[in-house]
């Protein structure tokens, strides 16, 4: 008696998901330290001692009836105040607070915006790999994803493929930078040829095309690399942030999107913004968790931590026998599944507990998924499986 | 360039929210002590200091990973037990702590059952007067809502109208009690008459429907009423229930859906549940909020103050002439329109400064609702420009 959409996702849950849920399920098996679980992007640094610092302060400072009550759906308006002036003071950007509409992560934030775009048969495009839920977002408004196939080993968006794909029905594409599940960063380069072939699309079609830009890893990169941000290389950019990874707090559920002054029916994308977030029950991201961020916006991630995991695992995997793309942000390790066949890297890897994502999830076979955001001494510990796995793979080095 | 949807409700927007946006706008201009804002939900009384406790008790004594993480989409294990054990001990029910969801509020509970249940077509059906968001989530999933018309003096269900509009297409029967707008409680006739029809439709269609219980406003009940737990009356209840009216959390979006273990598809329905809170964008109900409410299950509501407010606002007004339902629960007043024009009434107010909400945006023209979640202060002032108001309107009392 469940929806038919529903019952079609229920037999086809979530790979990534499922393992999490099967990690658990190991560890209580054989023990949570024999179980090496890289399957979810779950941070295992804590979030900052000032954030929980901060949600005290607000419950010391200020009137439960103004910490806890409603508020305008789009968010108080002195935390949209407080995100946009960080904004602008970081990337000389011009949003005003009523461009900032305060959400429930970046998926909720992604969800109302796809909510506010799409029509029946709309398309959204997403390059490949992509995280594997914008295509469940998507179909949840009975919109098309188009995907702009792999483009390896750079991974960078090829230009020709995805001007191709774009059509009248392109309402608009999705990036994701730095990139889950590569690593990989769209630099200045990347954005202006995306931002180009966007202006020219425009014109053509004569309707807007939007950048919808998911950067909840936006300040997580390495070795100096840097992240320019994406929407000042376009008008038409939807910034869809989380401080998910940035601040180790993915079940608390806050994000924002910002839109800029100059893009294209701005006054009535923001209107439908905040009623597609309370029209889908969302009705506002959670109140105290607004206000506590708003508090720690000049609070960095714990870069060094993840940047130590990163090359642990990536030299250590390297020296197996595994190929590997070097990952410059985020907090993922992109692997080339042995003989191209990601399932079967997949079922060698857990017969040693490793968990990880195969590509086919991120509609890129032939590659793994590893999440490095856990514990440095889970990465050691998982070196000798790593090595076992190898042998049993017949990867050595020359 | 929005989606037709959109449009649509950004021209047609909320008339309670954008009398949250006008009430706010009146206060800056009058000063809020002159504004009489009568329109929102939003409690008036702080939350419990306990909850405050628990928010505390949960950052010193638990791993931030654990406080702020991921957890299953369903919600942590450990609060889904006690959830459910509260409601074992409370109710007699039988539930499993499987059989919670929690949910990002009832908003969020409501649509992540509609978006589980239904296919395009599908009906649902509400009592009027009804919470006007049912028909925007219903909506959301293309369904159909099917509106049973107000029975008044009592506003309980007229069993009649309702068996007759159930249909082969009938996926789920939405009711709410204590009730939003009129304060009227179903009592254990009512429940048991709704139970009956149910179980016999059922038969008849050779399919299960569902009753979906909103009952966020379920501790709130005055001079003894009490309110039988609604799940206890029909198998195939799913009840969504919030904090937000109980300890006054209205921002933080924290609520559960409750699944009794012998309700049909009780596996698959659970599933997709945990699925749709993913896809939807939701992913989880916010962490940290969950872990805190589950340490003060027993908290008691404000009960005595929503009393005090309840009974000045209605002996108040009743006295000026106006005539006024008395409400046995939740914290609305549903007044009767002089001369069954409820805009009239509202726009007669609306000069008085004194906000609140036609009857037509609950689909029951002629009454309108008076939110008493206010302070005893705003009422206390408010009786003098309701007698101004019912001087206008020609209201006296033989």
């Amino acid at each position: 008696m469940i929806s038919e959409k529903m019952l079609r996702l229920a037999q086809n849950n979530s790979v990534i998901r499922a393992m999490f849920e099967e990690g658990n399920a190991l560890a209580e098996r054989f023990g949570r330290e024999n179980v090496f679980d890289f399957s979810l992007g779950n941070p295992n640094f804590p979030a900052p001692p000032s954030l929980d610092g901060a949600v005290r302060a607000v419950l010391d400072d200020t009137l439960s009836t103004d910490v806890h009550g409603y508020m305008s759906n789009a968010g108080f308006l002195p935390v949209r105040r407080a995100v946009s002036e960080n904004l602008n003071a970081r990337f000389g950007s011009g949003y005003e607070p009523a461009g900032i509409i305060m959400s429930v992560g970046a998926a909720g934030a992604l969800n109302v915006v796809l909510k506010t775009l799409l029509n029946p048969g709309d398309e959204i495009l997403a390059f490949a790999p992509y995280f594997v839920e914008y295509g469940n977002y998507v179909a949840n408004y009975d919109g098309v994803l188009k995907v702009v196939p792999p483009n390896p080993p750079s991974f960078l968006p090829d230009e020709k493929a995805f001007a191709a794909l774009i059509s009248d029905k392109t309402k608009a594409v999705i990036i994701n930078t730095p990139n889950n599940p590569t690593g990989v960063i769209y630099g200045e380069k990347t954005l202006t040829a995306i931002a180009d072939v966007l202006t020219q699309k425009q014109k053509e079609y004569g309707h807007p095309i939007y950048l919808i830009s998911d950067e909840p890893y936006r300040e997580l990169v390495y070795d100096g690399a840097a992240q320019p941000f994406s929407a000042n290389f376009y008008e038409n950019t939807l910034v869809c942030y989380s401080w998910s990874k940035s601040l180790s707090l993915p079940g608390e559920r806050i994000g924002y999107i910002a839109v800029r002054p100059g893009a294209e029916d701005y006054a009535l994308l923001l209107d439908a913004m905040s009623i597609a977030t309370r029209v889908m029950g969302f009705v506002n991201a959670p109140a105290l968790m607004q206000l506590a961020v708003a508090r720690v916006l000049s609070e960095e991630p714990a870069i060094s931590g993840y940047a130590e995991n990163r090359k642990l695992l990536f030299e250590g995997l390297t020296a197996l026998g595994y190929e590997c793309v070097r990952p410059d942000g985020a907090f993922y390790l992109w692997v080339q599944a042995p003989g191209s066949d990601d399932k079967a890297f997949v079922a060698a890897a857990k017969k040693y507990n490793i968990l990880f994502v195969p590509g086919t999830s991120f509609a890129c076979p032939g590659y793994v998924r590893i999440a490095y955001c856990v514990s440095r001494d889970m990465i050691e510990r998982s070196l000798t499986a790593f090595a076992a796995l190898a042998s049993d793979l017949g990867l050595r080095k020359a």
